[in-house]
């Protein structure tokens, strides 16, 4: 009797342990893992140099400002406000779980997070700086002087110091626990049948043959406008003007879905004001599908359970500026 | 014997209490209180609006974007940048204890912190929304109804509701513990000599008679150029703009120098980049008193004990905009 409980138990761990292998390894999308932070005091430096506007020549703009973490990472704006407001070339890409991605920008330019930390400084469209200038800045201010020290042993910061904090604290920006995260674990009543209904849709229907991995996407380029040409007044032109091979215009890093429902406007270039309009238009263009309102509605309400757990973030209180620090300069023509 | 001790013992106590009464009723300065949280869903509520950039035209420019938390409630400009990069005609004043002001605005013309929290929003050089719009905003999005309903217990929400909850987060935004509070209430080791000699200077030379209270300023209007007139391109003209009356001409609200360490620059045109600036240009043209290189670093030592414990925030996560939602409209001429 015994013996026959205890195989039976084996039996059922063994069935279940079968079962969770089998959800792992058949589902494309795998789940979101809470960031673990080795380095507390680097992350802390980075969160500051994030919500600091010093880093851009008018004071006023900081890489939260279009990566708001208010508001899913992005600034939910068709175009992003730069220095003066011009008007940015490219729609915003949400800065969650952008430590997954291939690489960094929609054309992949910078390799990783650091290496597009220095970008946004020193473009004259957005924060219009120079490295040599925010690093003055930083190093006038004794706060930051202290804190650089602290984290990197070095009495003199230079921008390499200053995007490594700012990808340390970026590479914390994961999402987990989204309800679909929670069905991917096993919590099969973490999802409504409207919404299992999108995901199979979502899978059977092609989107997932981009839109995979962890972040649901971010792991590739593909072509904007595959089956369909994609109609844009926007210039940019993707991976090509990386690669400079003519075989790669509108090729784009797929966007990572995670969050999607926060992540508004959609696209390169932000045309697509909803996740019904963008799940239209990615159907026609890149599948060569017409998905009927009922479909659409299924897929939308699986996206919408990708947003996952927000980062909480105390808001950082900036150590301030002394008098020899550079003074900003946003009406000096 | 016995007798005799508690005589002293009763001396003592008598000696001390009447010590305390002494220090604080003798001096002009009283300390900053912590908050006391009353409402705390519409604080919570209050918070999220003060940084949600949909409240303006350009859904990039929030409350906090010019009384910015991280920088002593301020934006650290001479003149605060508005919509379309206008350049705002005045300082932007710290929220930091902005509750303890007789009136709000550097002129006054708002009676308190809901009348004021309208004005930006509306102002078409600063958020350049209308009240109606940032309304309407404000009811499609599910999230921000359901908020609002249980704070205020009605449907819709009107500007009244928003300006309310804007008001009952700004009034916790108190700076309590600084240093110089910790010496007001008997701790006589919390300032150096150097400080304090600041403080006897600050107050025997008069800078007392209009920076006093809890606030060290912000409850009475005071003429900016009294002794000898104000040389300035700026063309606010004070007080008289609300009361019409000549004699009102260049008086201002005198600001708090509460954590006037992070509030740089300084005065109403922000032409004053420095402490030891402002130092020199209020004793000679409020006092008819030139400081010398040692009294001013006196001033500006005790100055710098009026940093007090910068409010403790978790970032918000704004409920995200629905498909009807207005956009909105950063570029559109």
């Amino acid at each position: 009797m015994r013996k026959k409980t205890t195989l039976l138990a084996a039996g059922l761990v063994l069935g279940l342990w079968a079962g969770q292998v089998w959800s792992a390894s058949q589902e494309p999308i795998q789940p979101v893992e809470p960031a673990v932070i080795k380095e507390p005091a680097k992350v802390e430096l980075g969160k500051k140099l994030f919500f600091d506007p010093r880093l851009s020549r008018s004071g006023a703009i900081s890489c939260n400002s279009c990566h708001n973490l208010a508001m899913g990472g992005s600034d939910n704006l068709k175009a992003s406000i730069g220095h003066k407001w011009q008007q940015g070339g490219i729609n915003s890409p949400t800065v969650l779980n952008s430590s997954l991605n291939i690489a960094q920008f929609w054309d992949g330019r910078a390799k990783d997070l650091r290496e597009q930390a220095g970008g946004p400084i020193e473009n004259p469209m957005e924060m219009a700086s120079t490295h040599e200038l925010a690093v003055q800045v930083l190093n006038s201010i004794p706060g930051y002087r202290a804190e650089f020290k602290q984290v990197f042993g070095k009495d003199k910061i230079t921008i390499d110091e200053v995007t490594s904090a700012l990808a340390a604290f970026e590479e914390t920006l994961v999402t987990p626990n989204s309800r679909f995260d929670q069905w991917l674990k096993g919590d099969k009543n973490a999802l409504t049948v409207r919404e299992l209904a999108g995901y199979e849709l979502f899978k059977n229907s092609g989107c997932v043959a981009c839109h995979n991995g962890v972040a649901v996407g971010g792991n590739s380029f593909q072509k904007m406008g595959l089956v369909t040409p994609y109609v844009t007044e926007n210039k940019a032109e993707g991976r090509a003007a990386v690669t400079g091979k003519d075989a790669d215009r509108f090729n784009f890093k797929v966007p990572t879905l995670r969050n999607v429902a926060l992540t508004y406007p959609y696209f390169h270039d932000g045309e697509a004001a909803t996740l019904t309009q963008a799940v239209d238009v990615m159907g026609r263009l890149q599948l060569g599908r017409t998905f009927t309102a009922e479909e659409n509605g299924q897929i939308v309400a699986f996206l919408k359970t990708l947003t996952g757990d927000q980062p909480v973030i105390q808001y950082p209180f900036l150590p301030p500026s002394e008098d020899d620090t550079p003074r900003p300069e946003p009406f000096v023509k």
